[in-house]
């Protein structure tokens, strides 16, 4: 991996792991647990890309620098919650370019790994949503990503031009300025204008609402 | 793989999917949110064996007829869900048979990816159980297989039948069909009779429930 | 792996197993879902090491031995509950010293393939600590260890002593016996005398509850 792509993937991982550590603090877990939070949200998404294309030890694991990063988002949030609670919809965006730069990274190395171009887009698309997903799990939610506003159909946008570049030959940096560009703009206008995917209807639904809390 | 056991598989993903698919529009989950769960209930618990015997990428994630199969089962459940409701105990014969059809393949593959052969059954009965338990883990329910009337016993009956067929020698298309049809049936008498395994006495548990919310 | 540490890992297994198959029994999971608990309680862990430095099939799918330790911890504690159950303060110490064996014989088979220290010493508490968190999130649960008494920590601490022995090229015995004492007697004292990490401050947390039910 070159540098630019390296440099991209350690912001994504920060930003993942401020909002992993977000959750962590909201549940009251101790400082440990938010760590495993942060660490997690950062770099699951990768950890499982890696494994399924073979590429052991996966790099969150043998690079010290995912974990560093990871730790450094936690201890931040745990010590400055007040902060970066204030920060939140600035978070959001930090969210949304961590998104797009995994997404992206993720189906570059998955095609390098040899993988077909629309698993590789798949891949990628779950390298930018596997970390919020265990995230969510971990603190016994129905992860976030299931049901909210184009998250996933972004990443999945993001990956699918990187992996369109690639069928053109197109160069490699120029699919991931417009795959990095075309996840994050997607994801920041679901946000403000509230776009959202449609829900079927059924019966057993109950009406209205839409929390984790529905079916009790 | 032979295009036989091929066959049987992907058969087996999409009935699994629509059960993954089922429980996303129960829960009110968006689009995506439905498919994500159509993908992981038919093919989570095959990623999980490949993982383990080091057939990397997965199945899964190499041959795009596993997710084609996943998203179609996903979308007919999405756009057609009062169908696929009312065919509901269509749908749990299905699912016995996909039950089978997995144990069976998953079986196959572990033994001839040299595992021992109680091992091998083993990892057969997870590829049967495996999505289902990973479905019900993101709508943030204790997985079903885990207190359900004969389920896994079932998977691990009809892999069984095919890790001693295995011993014996025996021409494997015979184990096969014999350790399907033994899964199968032992699963519809099951639901027929309501047979289900004992659950141990504890003075903690509280009386006759037996639903997720007892402990709140 | 030589037959001592052999030894210490089956007799860890064994105790998490316990672990697992009391929480099934507790949430009156059947015979088969208290028997999946004890697999995942007593094995998750290693197997995630396993696959994370590229050690496949992972030695708990590829031995025997590791399944039989753990259906007979299920079995015993299934059909003999109320034994457990009033030995619970034995088995918090039993549980300890399974968490000092693993993470001491995670570690040294991380550095045996050749992470870098730290890694070596994260996997090693990882390999402690993952069979609890899946455990508790197959019960729909957050995690204890995410919460609970430093229980992670006391797993790092030893986990760093076998780094540091590692490092120092001290004779691996030494090493072993040095970072088990230290994670196993920090971690009676932890109970003993309720040591805790801190948690951090936020206006959102629900005053003085700390149940996984506050945000209800």
């Amino acid at each position: 991996m070159n540098s630019l792509l390296l440099a991209v993937d350690l912001t994504g991982t920060f930003v993942f792991a401020l909002s992993g550590a977000t959750a962590g603090v909201k549940r009251r877990l101790d400082l440990f647990g938010v760590l495993v939070l942060s660490f997690v949200a950062g770099n699951f998404g990768g950890i499982t890309r890696d494994l399924m294309i073979g590429a052991v030890p996966p790099v969150a694991i043998a690079d010290w620098r995912y974990v560093a990063v990871s730790l450094l988002a936690g201890l931040i949030t745990f010590y400055a919650f007040a902060v970066i609670d204030r920060l939140h919809s600035s978070v959001l965006l930090f969210d949304g370019a961590g998104l797009a730069l995994f997404a992206v990274s993720g189906t570059q190395k998955a095609l390098a790994f040899g993988l077909e171009p629309v698993m590789a887009a798949l891949l990628g698309m779950l390298t930018g949503i596997g970390g919020g997903m265990v995230r969510d799990v971990l603190v016994a939610e129905i992860p976030a990503v299931l049901r909210s506003d184009l998250y996933a159909v972004a990443a999945l946008a993001g990956a699918s031009v990187v992996v369109i570049g690639d069928l053109l030959q197109m160069p490699s940096s120029a699919a991931t300025i417009a795959g990095v560009a075309l996840c994050f703009v997607l994801r920041v206008m679901a946000i403000q204008y509230g776009w959202r995917l449609p829900v079927a209807r059924s019966k057993q639904s109950v009406g209205k609402r839409s929390s984790p809390d529905e079916r009790r």
